[in-house]
């Protein structure tokens, strides 16, 4: 059961008209009792009224839930813009009877154009307590997508305890603080303290480790709400089930790039420290040329080593000691079986839907793994076509 | 006459078959008699064993000129791609009848493959001096061509002297230090220290402005040679023929970048400094999403907003103060006419093959204007099949 609702939560999904095609676009996640949170936002300069409220409402550690309006992200548009974030945010959170502050509201999609307010401001008005739920979290993922092709959801048990988390992605996400959007809900009981901790790791290496296209958005927002009805819950158990469906979430997302038809995932070790590994690791993952090469299943591993040449201010990579690898395949340092070499690197990039790229920088051991996708035809197609 | 051969300097190329398809890969460019020199490089950590002989050639201010070997990079080709390197420079020189230490040498092209050096060595063993010339450094441009579909070339007049630049893209081109390879050759007299420093000035206003795709060549080369046989000339005079020159050639690089269909000049004021006007103008001409945008005649000008966000670290970028324009288009701040904002700017960009994005920061009275292209299925086609 992959969109497991937690006890004690409401999941509300309704087509508010954001593009007039029927789709669901507003989506309340909610705990009917008081609960914890934790959240990570974008750190764009350009950041939304949705992301100052819901980084507001967040600060000290306890909200219920999200109100996420999809495919229009309400950003650069001004007063009446932040107006409107706090109207549907309050709204929202009067029809659920909860304060304001009890509630975050994320919002994704077209930057630079005002909501329809009149329809969103309607639904929510004659919204009743308890509105209208939904079994299963999956509506809601499905509820959250812009140009995602397939909703993300994912589900794990820890003990009594239920964690589900749900995403969207897929373009512009280069998450730094962030991702795009993603919300973990759970009914176990945790501190406050030991709840953000865990998520800020959990975080770190798993959502702040993919890249689709090194955008980054306007309107990244994480955020995991623990109402504790399931009771306490062993800390590492919960940390690594948050792991796992995070985890799982971020290669949904990596494999769901725009137009993207191959999962890369680049595991840089032998770094200086994570940092640098993370570095590397990034500038790999982004590089166009390595992205339309594994696109092409061509297998010129030239542009790895570019790449990580890239990383100029890294006195200490150094040329010959560095090793790089395509699944099991060493193509660098070089050898005499060049031939044979890029022959083995064009069947495996052919045969495989994720690809492994490893790369050891022979200085110390830091290790850091980052996930991304090939650039395609489809990517440009879908950008280049994308009605405003 | 765009590639006028300045005084007393020989050109010379030939097919040394390196893609065995008969055209020119081999060039020569140098001064009979000794010249000075200015050069900047890729900052590359793979940079490979031409840039690091170039490097330690140019070191003292004074070289006669360059050969080129296109279409092979000689980079991550290990100990023999060194003994390569200097083995060809050495011969070349020897034809020339000059020291090894006069000659720099540049190659791009395929990374991780060795030369053919039994062409190339017989080729040059097998050179007269002076070698047969050509009377145009047109030739000489397209000699080093890789992926360029038309070769760059351009001549300005400083009194009695001639200034010729050639120039070569344009994947993989996020020059930092540097271009991929561009050489000046010049009759004018000017003493080391200014020509230094005016190549550099130049450099960074013109070759420093402009991306193609982010990544960074293990190549990048950058070269002017002044022989001093034409006399003295201004230096304002000389600097400004220099940069016209360059920024020519930067126009041509950007607007031939692989698939490319539109120039982008991104037109930064209002900043701190220099430094942070670059920065933004660098963000907004590499965002994928910015590029496919104006490849699709997109008015979706949120993609400009979004790129400036994320200079995260420039806490003084305020939304509030900061204004966006499509040639003379205002966009943001928001108005009421949005719809009408819209229409013009998709007219804008359908009818332009140079697209102007100017952003004001509203902070100070810094300014930069960087160069690209926008990002086409073209771009993924070729770097998807390019052959290794």
């Amino acid at each position: 059961m992959q969109g497991q609702v937690p006890r004690g939560y409401i999941v509300h999904t309704a087509p508010v008209g954001m593009l007039g095609d029927g789709r669901d676009d507003l989506c309340i996640i909610a705990s009917q009792v008081p609960a914890r949170t934790a959240a990570v936002f974008t750190r764009s300069r350009f950041a939304g009224p949705s992301v100052h409220l819901s980084r507001a409402a967040a600060a000290d550690g306890t909200a219920r839930g999200v109100v996420v309006i999809a495919r229009n992200a309400n950003v650069a548009t001004g007063d009446e813009g932040e107006r409107n974030a706090a109207e549907v945010r309050d709204r929202a959170a009067h029809a659920l009877g909860i304060a304001p502050e009890e509630l975050l509201i994320a919002s994704t999609g077209v930057i630079g154009r005002q909501y329809p307010m009149k329809q969103i401001t309607t639904h929510l008005d004659n919204l009743a307590w308890p509105p209208p739920g939904e079994a299963d979290l999956g509506t809601a993922a499905r509820a959250i997508m812009t140009t995602d092709t397939r909703p993300k959801c994912l589900t794990a048990r820890i003990g009594e305890a239920t964690l589900t988390g749900i995403a969207k992605g897929v373009g512009m996400l280069e998450p730094d603080m962030a991702t795009l959007l993603t919300f973990f809900a759970t009914d176990a009981l945790l501190d406050g303290e030991t709840l953000d901790a865990v998520f800020r790791r959990v975080m770190d290496t798993t959502f702040n480790a993919v890249s689709i296209d090194t955008d980054t958005s306007t309107s990244d927002t994480a955020a995991i709400f623990a109402n504790g009805l399931a009771g306490p819950v062993g800390v590492e158990e919960f940390e690594q089930a948050l792991h796992s469906v995070a985890l799982g979430l971020v290669k949904m997302i990596a494999s769901d790039g725009e137009g993207a038809s191959k999962l890369i995932q680049v595991e840089v070790a032998g770094a200086r420290d994570v940092a640098q590994a993370k570095r590397v690791g990034k500038t790999v993952v982004n590089s166009p040329l390595v992205k339309t090469a594994v696109h092409g299943a061509d297998p010129n591993w030239g542009r790895v080593v570019m790449a990580v040449g890239k990383c100029q201010d890294d006195l200490d990579i150094l040329p010959e000691n560095v090793a790089v690898r395509f699944g099991g395949i060493g193509v660098y340092p070089p050898g005499p079986d060049e031939d044979d070499r890029r022959a083995s690197v064009a069947t495996y990039l052919k045969e495989n839907d994720e690809v492994v790229i490893g790369i050891d920088l022979g200085i110390a051991d830091g290790e850091f793994t980052v996930y991304g996708c090939d650039l395609t035809e489809g990517y440009v197609r879908l950008n280049s076509e994308y009605t405003t």
